[in-house]
């Protein structure tokens, strides 16, 4: 189905604008191309830190000191090793489809894993237990959700998982298990910013399930498994395989300005431009592009001469939409120079969304009520005759 | 974590009365003690149709002619066959736990075999595919759910899994697969009529779940994997176990008055009675009542009473609440009756509810934008400044 750019852009989202809850994890202020972690720019925060000082940040309400940072690495790295019960079931995972060509579908395996895991575990109820257990559940997820990704990657390939090292960081373990080689310092810096970027951003659809999930009372991986499922949806955003696929659909630096306007008169979605809030630069794209630049190269040159030219001609054939590069655009380039495969991008970032989740699902769990809505019944008036 | 009962009953849901869409599905009318399913009453149909009746209904928007039931059943059942796929991991997905001597997990179960399935399958996103393609995923999705929970419960003692039978309806192959027999009349009846009863009921927080993951244009499964969840929290309610539990707690009706006064003064939940919507008698349990009643025995005439001392004590207790027994109370009552064990109580309301689910998927997929509301922002102002 082709999307209409109007479409996508003016549809206003179900419920915008209508608070469901207050939340002290941040926020994004879209038309100052500004959001924050708990007080802090997250820009700021993934140019100056690590995933695990942020991931603290998300989980304590405040920065580690030295002392909580080396304790939270050793609570962490035990939790990043693949449980028993999922190491067995993987193998069979990773071949669902395999035999029958069907592409790989790494949300749909980690999904299947964490589901396994929970009941292996028999993960309580948020409801059941206490904060410090449900911070505990949330922390086994989100550390072992790059292991279980990246050990369905290389058994599909044929490739035996590799072990989680305690001596690399989480953005530097991730490129370690996926690539199976050690990464360089730029590289592990690039990615390291990406995903601390990419931790947390407001009440998008997959953030949103997981309150939801979370607000029954459910355990924390029931609502892990629902925003994963939103997350995979096409409406959601935040694939930056699609936007490298536009990359490779323009070809060379010439063509971007015909594509563009074919794209735009035949009504087709543009991937890695337009944002449901930011209405000016989105920071994250305006970051990433300045990574990327750092390492320089081809690749790089092509796609900040293709940005400019989408946004000069969306510009002129849609004045006054203010569409700009999103997350999606140069995020792709970065996971590319960090010699990602591309299968792995939006795996990539889920491993530190699920972080920014977790967070809210604690929230959520504090709070103790159901959010449960409203439809409107507008078919005829009951009731009818049962013939 | 024991739940106040003024808590239960009178914190008002997230969301309450906020209309997020509009829908042509059916409607709760609380006040009156009515619901219905496109028109026709949920009760009058659950005594006079069977389940595929009213699946065909909720998909189609009708009742089926003769010719269009005939078609019906026979597009259902090879959908209701165990996927190779499937079938294959089955056995690893029912031990998850079991050496470790952890409780049975019938949803998680079903919902990594129903993950497993979307991945081997490579079910596609809502988005992308016209409507006949996601009724067809729907349809496979709710006609092989029965199979899988009844399998994962077999195969968790030891047991084969039964193969379904397509001489049998979805309500005595259900009864059939679970319990290794051919159920009586009177067991298909009643358990026909509670599963019709219990296909929809407004926008609970399984059913929007499932709505705002199938906004994002996400498959079937990612959305009923995330209703699951939902479906699964204490909060959400339907647990029909629960309610029996309590039975077995008051153990005889003369201790049935002591037992309500202890548990509304230590401020404990007492299960299977108040609802978020009716104020007045939960039509469900109206009919359930009866239904058991047809029975007849100890364990119905035990029930009765507990429901009449419940009633009235937290009528004197908590004057003007209007707290009566919901759907969970008889529904327990009537699944012993029909021999089903009690871990699969909850899978079984699980069967019913997901044809709910889906119809609700395919209703949000026409609509094609995506529920993203927003959260208000209470922490202290940005930026802190990152040392």
């Amino acid at each position: 189905m082709s999307i209409n750019v109007d479409q996508l852009f003016e549809v206003p989202p179900g419920l915008r604008n209508v608070v469901v809850t207050e939340t002290e994890l941040g926020d994004v202020r879209g038309d100052e191309g500004f959001y924050h972690y708990r007080q802090y720019s997250a820009i700021e925060l993934a140019k100056t830190k690590t995933v695990e000082d942020v991931w603290f940040l998300m989980l304590e309400g405040r920065l580690p000191t030295a002392g909580e940072r080396e304790q939270f690495l050793a609570e962490v790295a035990p939790l990043r090793v693949l449980p028993d019960e999922v190491r067995e079931i993987l193998p069979a995972v990773a071949a669902a489809g395999a035999a029958a060509g069907v592409r790989e579908k790494p949300l749909a395996g980690l999904r299947t894993a964490l589901s396994v895991l929970a009941a292996a575990r028999d993960l309580p109820p948020l409801w059941d237990v206490d904060r410090a257990r449900r911070k505990a559940d949330a922390m086994l997820v989100c550390a072992v959700t790059p292991t279980i990704l990246a050990a369905l990657h290389r058994l599909r390939r044929g490739d035996q998982p590799l072990e989680p090292r305690d001596d690399l960081s989480a953005a530097a373990n991730w490129l370690y298990l996926v690539n199976g080689e050690e990464p360089s310092a730029q590289q592990v810096a690039a990615i390291e910013s990406y995903l601390i970027a990419t931790i947390d951003h407001g009440f998008n659809a997959s953030t949103f399930t997981a309150r939801v999930i979370a607000s029954t009372g459910a355990d924390v991986v029931s609502a892990v498994a629902g925003a994963l499922g939103a997350f995979s949806g096409p409406l959601h955003g935040g694939a930056p395989d699609r936007a490298l696929a536009s990359l490779d659909e323009i070809g060379t630096p010439d063509r971007a300005d015909a594509w563009v306007r074919a794209k735009v008169a035949s009504g087709d979605r543009i991937m890695g431009f337009g944002h449901a809030v930011y209405r000016t630069d989105d920071p994250r794209s305006l970051m990433l592009r300045d990574i990327a630049q750092g390492f320089g190269g081809d690749l790089v040159d092509f796609a900040v001469t293709v940005e400019r030219t989408v946004v000069d001609v969306l510009a002129e054939l849609k004045p006054g939409r203010n569409l700009y590069a999103n997350v999606e655009f140069y995020a792709g380039v970065v996971m590319e120079l960090c010699g990602l495969p591309r299968s792995m991008f939006t795996p990539t970032f889920a491993t530190s969304r699920v972080i920014g989740w977790t967070a809210n699902i604690l929230e959520q769990a504090d709070e103790g009520k159901v959010i449960r809505p409203a439809a409107r019944y507008v078919g005829p008036p009951p009731p009818a005759p049962i013939s």
